[in-house]
């Protein structure tokens, strides 16, 4: 039997921090190791291009960035296949077939795009590959037939705009072709989204709040140490609130009992932390010396291999090279489909050949 | 010395028109023999496609039909390039690539769109890909870098925008490589675009006002006797006006001196036909003859060299084949160098390699 068919990806206009370990990385890694999917992870450069077309260099400086990411977490090319987005002809031709599929007013209505060009202050001059980046991932989504793909609550938004082109696709043109997709959200939803270092519930470059998975030692340290923590809890012996404390985030996210009986003995768990801080009694620099070990525990192995696999960067464009061709193989069959249930199909198609 | 290039296409939704013949195929039959330009011809079925989606059926049927219509009216495969638009992989890439350099707003202002959305009664509700589509006459143009896009006055809002691109693009990514077209206009009004048989502005099968260029003598003649005339020109010896009287029109389109010594040797030109009409004495169902007899020598021996092509649409189909694959071979190498100067190359790319 076939495997069903998962497709995530991430755009290289960064290197990954530890939000996206624990976010999408691990989940990525578990669903590697069950044996139960084929996965497909897309480095997205042309989706990172339509908000950063004046700044391409960003995006090329970050794929083999990512790549180490990857790796070093524990996705295995093996397993898993790892590609660049531009490089795969079915993730222009989708595009540009399934634009004649949706209207205007119902991307304009997309909430999660609403909302990002909120952000970006777009208004009517958003740029329109921007605007119909849900087009795009309609085409990504549909390529490899994913049944399953992770996304973030913001995103569901985005699944459902791939839902209606392949309603639309598949009654239209009379066929079953395009696979309907299904959202998968994390169970963990404190890992779904993990805050800055500065409580800040979005984590970017910009605002300097983010842990990357290749940070040093010394700066995971630093880091740690300068993270924002309750803003009332003053003194050693004042009561703490652990709530949307940024240090007791991650710590709700990263710290095992073993972190406890590895580096803090005298508590059993999280809790009893937690509840000493409270209280009143634990200072800061106590639970944040207990988050570095943690995160320089978690990150180690991860840098190790990262530092490893950064030795040798052709082996590792090989890599992804091989995995790129695999994708174009995998998504040209579907696009192959698709073309044909349009009816843009001449030369070698028989159909139209015995019509002459 | 390279020839300058030459883009122009049609949209294969139906059979060309006597409007096409003299509108844009005879002004591209004599760039042909004048030897000055390298000229591409597409046939448009992707962008007949963003208003007909649920249609695909119309467009499949109508590609040979065009084929067939060119070749028929002098059009040389030896000489002139005739492809299909949706082989070209340049022209599903292109578009997605320019599209992060297009603001909405600005296609919302481009009057071209602006007035066939009015046409078509869209709305927000226009289909994305006929909103875009602009952006992909862009990647048409300068998939084969053509200097001259032959168009009607309509249609210069769509050069615009692509000037806009072509600019953009090249300042962004600090280029050259894309090229600027200049719209050609006829110098013939009249012949740009001919009314209908009904004097209708517009000639569309639906209204049923065209002569097409394979119609039978015997259709030929039916449509001519049923012209729209003057409404006030109801008996010979009324006052007759030769202006917006679409049977004057096509003789000033279609008609010669030579025609005149043929059939109508009482007359030595149309001026004087003209005069006559006009100071009453003669009748409609007399002119009606002649243009009959003008446009059926017209249309002769264009409509028997599309009856011996039609013949054989093997041979037909291989020549658009050879030219869908010199069209390939010529936009791939402007889409190499767009890939290249936005940087997703990447596996073949000396820079990228070397800075690994």
């Amino acid at each position: 039997m076939e495997k069903d068919i998962i497709l995530t990806g991430d755009r290289p206009t960064g290197s990954l921090h530890v939000g996206h370990f624990v976010g999408s990385l691990k989940q990525r890694v578990e669903m590697q190791e069950s044996g139960k999917y084929k996965q497909y992870i897309m480095i997205a450069d042309l989706q990172a291009l339509t908000d950063n077309a004046e700044n391409p260099q960003k995006i090329r400086d970050n794929i083999m960035e990512v790549m180490l990411d990857y790796l070093a977490v524990g996705l295995d090319p093996k397993k898993t296949t790892i590609f660049i987005q531009s490089q795969i002809p079915a993730l222009y031709e989708l595009p540009l077939i399934y634009s004649n599929l949706v209207t205007l007013a119902r991307l304009q209505r997309n909430p999660t795009v609403k909302t990002e060009m909120k952000q970006k202050g777009y208004g009517a001059n958003v740029p329109v590959g921007f605007l119909t980046y849900p087009i795009s991932q309609a085409a990504d989504i549909t390529a490899f037939g994913a049944k399953y793909v992770p996304v973030g609550e913001d995103q569901v938004a985005v699944i459902e705009q791939t839902h209606e082109i392949v309603k639309s696709f598949n009654r239209i043109y009379n066929t079953d072709i395009l696979v309907y997709p299904n959202a998968v959200l994390s169970k963990n939803k404190k890992a779904m989204r993990l805050v800055g270092t500065d409580g800040n519930a979005k984590m970017s470059k910009s605002l300097g709040n983010c842990i990357y998975i290749k940070d040093s030692e010394q700066t995971i340290k630093q880091k740690v140490m300068g993270m924002f923590t309750d803003p009332n809890h003053l003194k050693v012996e004042d009561k703490g609130n652990t709530k949307n404390n940024p240090v007791f985030t991650y710590l709700d996210v990263f710290s095992t009992d073993q972190h406890f009986a590895k580096h803090l003995p005298e508590y059993k768990n999280l809790n009893e932390l937690k509840a000493h801080y409270e209280r009143g009694g634990l200072g800061d620099m106590k639970v944040k010396n207990f988050l570095n070990q943690v995160m320089q525990d978690v990150l180690r192995p991860v840098r190790e291999r990262r530092e490893q696999l950064a030795k040798d960067k052709k082996a590792l464009l090989k890599i992804l090279e091989d995995g790129t061709k695999e994708a174009i193989k995998v998504s040209n069959k579907i696009l192959e489909k698709v073309r044909s249930a349009v009816g843009i199909t001449y030369f070698d198609d028989q159909d139209f050949l015995n019509k002459l």
